[in-house]
């Protein structure tokens, strides 16, 4: 169990009497795949530490479609599942088991205890809760700028061939319009293609660099 | 000033050296109506304390849509503002004001050396983020439940009006049919209507008691 629990961030941290408590209560638990694991409305979890396998988060919307918030892998750390824990986090999730998964808990009432009495651990837990933060953050993008890629991808490659020219001028605004878009949008989804090597951006001049990449 | 920065959440914790550090570097500042304060690509602003006045933090979407994410008002603390500080914060968002607003910043170098030598600062800034995260994900959820309320309310209306009943006998599966939608999503839905008093839960029954905010 110990070489499992040094992989927790706080571990170095904690007292010699908080390890021996977190060691005698910490169980490993082993989940088919497709188990629900923790669902907004039920029991508080706890922290939970993937051992092996694959972790889904996601919500589900009004049709019943699941959109996929993260994944967590061995070596990650979930606190979403211990919400109960931390009174910012208002709202329910839920999460299941994309393969054969084997987790560590941490159960819900000593991760309260180690909260209230160790700062470096109260600490990791919502620095913890900030990435999946980031994690939620690019979702949600992916669900308002769907189909973006594809439709700006397919204009460069028409407007190249259309001008038998690899580079493009026109303003984001222009392109905007013709893919009936947003100029900030075109902006941001040209800087993620610039990055990709996809595209090369200029002052008023977009070249083409990668066709198979953008087709 | 200093009557101003005592609203700091980690005010008291700080060294009085720290706390001569913050009142020499911390600056207020007034933005009109609509101005922007903080662009993702721009500048790292730093910690903003709002005030007087109302911020909004938006997402824009593929079309232009400016998805607000939370709305900040005299009292709050803004963390997205000093994401160059938290390296968990990956993503982008806008900020403007929505009325005549003033503001505290500490700047963002600032904010850095505190939450490297003060665990206490560390966690409030954490803290922060992760109520924002709450908040976020409200908004993601109305932007996935767009409309069921509505929807469901008005078929309640219609089930009363059709079996002369302020009961309705129906599982959420058969009402999710009726609707196009998902038992998980009538199922959530129903319980806000419960907790804001428009309907009653009772085991296979739904007893509508406030027919005016239903329609």
């Amino acid at each position: 169990m110990e070489d499992r629990l040094v992989q927790l961030p706080f571990w170095k941290d904690l007292t010699e009497r908080e390890r021996e408590t977190v060691q005698r209560s910490a169980v490993t638990r082993r989940y088919e795949k497709g188990a629900l694991i923790h669902d907004g409305g039920s029991e508080c979890l706890g922290l939970v530490l993937v051992l092996s396998g694959e972790l889904r988060t996601y919500l589900l919307s009004d049709e019943g479609r699941e959109v996929t918030l993260f994944r967590l892998y061995a070596g990650d750390l979930c606190v979403l599942s211990a919400s109960c824990v931390i009174s910012q986090i208002t709202f329910d999730t839920q999460m299941t088991a994309q393969r054969d998964t084997e987790v560590l808990i941490i159960p819900a009432n000593i991760v309260a205890m180690l909260k209230e009495q160790n700062l470096a651990v109260r600490c990791c837990l919502y620095e913890l809760a900030t990435a999946r933060f980031s994690d939620v953050m690019w979702a949600m993008q992916q669900l308002l700028f769907k189909g973006l890629d594809r439709r700006l991808a397919g204009f460069l490659l028409s407007e190249a061939e259309r001008t038998g020219s690899d580079t493009i001028r026109m303003t984001h605004e222009q392109i905007a319009q013709h893919i009936s878009s947003a100029r900030e949008a075109v902006a941001r989804m040209l800087k993620q293609f610039s990055e990709e090597g996809l595209v090369e951006l200029k002052r008023g001049a977009i070249t083409l660099r990668d066709f198979d990449s953008l087709k």
